[in-house]
């Protein structure tokens, strides 16, 4: 398993993806404050992954804490929150892992807890989100198995991975599931502009673990599918709406209107902690902007020229109606989304306790 | 005007665009094979400039030639024309220029030209055949420019500016005449992986230009038109079937599915040089293969880790019934392409010796 994050006692230590494939260098987080500086510059990055920095981060904050009464660490702990809200804005698992912290915190202050007592349970939540997280993606995988062929070229854009989460993936979960389950699979990987995490890490994860991967520009992606080069495709997801619109990397929008323009299944892979159903649709999933920089250098080869504008949206949103289904760690989600979505996060875990073998156990939630 | 080619009498210079914009360095090559080698290396591409290159190099090479008799002139020309023929497979411009220049040496060989004749003869040919280039893209121009309406967000993808053509530019020249006649253009440059055309060569030359241009990574394309950012897209093409179906730049094919989801126009400009009706269909258009390290290395930064594969079809095919309409230098063709595109090979020009003003003097081919 590949050591996206760990959590050291009094440090978090996280390999830096901005530097991989070329560098497998650690970064370590002493304060909350170092952590929210990882995630926002992307040493760690990945909705799931940032969920899990954000609530080592503030765990890591009050445990370092001088707070001597409630109050002070009452205090000190929203602080912390506020610095983890304010990273970025699109990947919802990061505001549902801070809830999760808020409750622990809550919880404990209202039983009375000590200072020390309440930073062992921040602590303990923490790792709990870490391991529920590796948990999720496994099960995610063994669903998201069921709906790739025995042989296929599955393409993926952007890394939503073992990196972008912690541990095995949510998308390339589905991809590892497969080929443990001994289906021939050969994956397609959008390189991603501008950050290149399909060319970078997708890549880099795969390779390690001894998948045929190919490695191609983000506008190749349509000849190959005319080609009949793409079987499916599978993607992560930073937030996904109520009615199943899916905020995810820039360009997956793209990949999915080629796809229903080829007849390919489209699917998304993520954990119910993606879902947000307080968001009705993807129009008020807000997408990041980021620097242009990101745009106008690879390395420090300049690409463009001074005077030209850049544009660095980080996210697009596909609508609901380019998605054939969404995997989560509790079953698969078919349209109507509105329904299959709330029924999934609503619902008790699917009878069976460990992930299905075959597509007769896949529960699907809504109208068949 | 940009000089992207320039015939020096006993050399011929180009402005090398591998190293744009970062450097504005020009290459001078003194023999056929130093030509060949700048349009393989991409010194110089763009189907209409690599078409005037070719010309250039064949006359470069016989003018330079020792040959005392027909025959040993013969064969060196020959040896020239297979020197070009062998350098890009996909551009037909090249083979249509080596076409006229095998023409123009024939019809000299048999009105009995001497060695130093013959020599002469291909030098006017060649340099007609940059003048022409330049007088064909200011026609393309006027057309295309009435496609474009008074206020728009132009999309384009690659290069089909002045850089790739003698000058003016194909795509390019139908955005600067839309500009001369005042209206307001913003153009949206894909940045265009792997060898980065649009960021790197299309905004610099419309910067110079004074033209709004935004550069983005091929993948936000999607998001844009979504948004409602784009009114039209236009690009250049390598090659155009018999039927319509247009070979471009890797990526144009993506975009032109992305256009007709959102209801977006999708125009081609090309000179008539670039449409192949010896080639029924697309499928029939010989697609380059270009070096791995286009895609895994961008300057001295390694992309991509050891054991990824990696694709690089440096073109790819559009089917006909995404492409709204054809500007060519003799007025625009609209579909069925078969009957539109042979008419306009075929008839006279338009009966207006310049560019027309309005659309009314456009000229379509095919039924209405």
């Amino acid at each position: 398993m590949l050591p996206t994050i760990e959590w050291k006692g009094d440090a978090v230590a996280m390999i830096d993806q901005r530097k991989l494939p070329a560098a497998e260098v650690y970064v370590t987080c002493r304060t909350a404050a170092e952590v929210a500086r990882a995630i926002k510059s992307m040493v760690i990055r990945g909705a799931p992954a940032i969920g899990v920095a954000a609530a080592m981060g503030i765990a890591l904050g009050m445990k370092r804490s001088r707070a001597t009464g409630t109050k002070q660490c009452a205090a000190e702990f929203q602080k912390a929150c506020d610095l983890m809200a304010a990273t970025r804005p699109t990947a919802v698992n990061l505001f549902w892992a801070i809830e999760r912290m808020k409750r622990t915190f809550a919880d404990a202050a209202q039983a009375g807890a000590s200072v020390t007592e309440i930073a062992q349970r921040l602590e303990a939540e923490a790792l709990r989100i870490h391991d529920e997280d590796v948990a999720s993606c496994r099960a995610m995988g063994g669903y998201g198995a069921t709906l790739v062929p025995e042989s296929a070229t599955i393409l993926t854009h952007c890394n939503a991975g073992a990196l972008a989460t912690a541990g095995y993936g949510t998308a390339l979960g589905v991809i590892r599931a497969a080929v443990e389950q001994g289906k021939r699979i050969a994956v397609l990987a959008d390189e991603t502009r501008p950050f290149l995490q399909g060319a970078r890490l997708t890549a880099w994860e795969l390779v390690k673990d001894g998948i045929d991967t190919t490695v191609i520009t983000d506008n190749m992606a349509a000849a190959m599918m005319r080609q009949g080069g793409v079987d499916l495709v599978v993607v992560g997801a930073d937030r996904i709406a109520a009615n199943g619109d899916v905020a995810n990397k820039i360009g997956t929008y793209g990949v999915a209107v080629l796809a229903r323009e080829h007849g390919i299944p489209f699917y998304v892979a993520a954990p119910l902690s993606t879902i947000d159903l307080a968001t009705p649709d993807g129009s008020r999933i807000p997408i990041e902007e980021r620097d242009a920089r990101e745009v106008t250098h690879v390395g420090s080869a300049r690409l463009t020229p001074g005077g030209a504008r850049v544009r660095n949206p980080a996210f697009d949103v596909t609508p609901a109606k380019y998605v054939t289904a969404i995997v989560t760690e509790r079953g698969i989600a078919r349209p109507p989304y509105e329904e299959s979505l709330a029924a999934l996060v609503a619902g008790p875990a699917a009878p069976e306790s460990s992930a299905p073998r075959g597509p007769a156990y896949v529960r699907r939630a809504g109208p068949a």
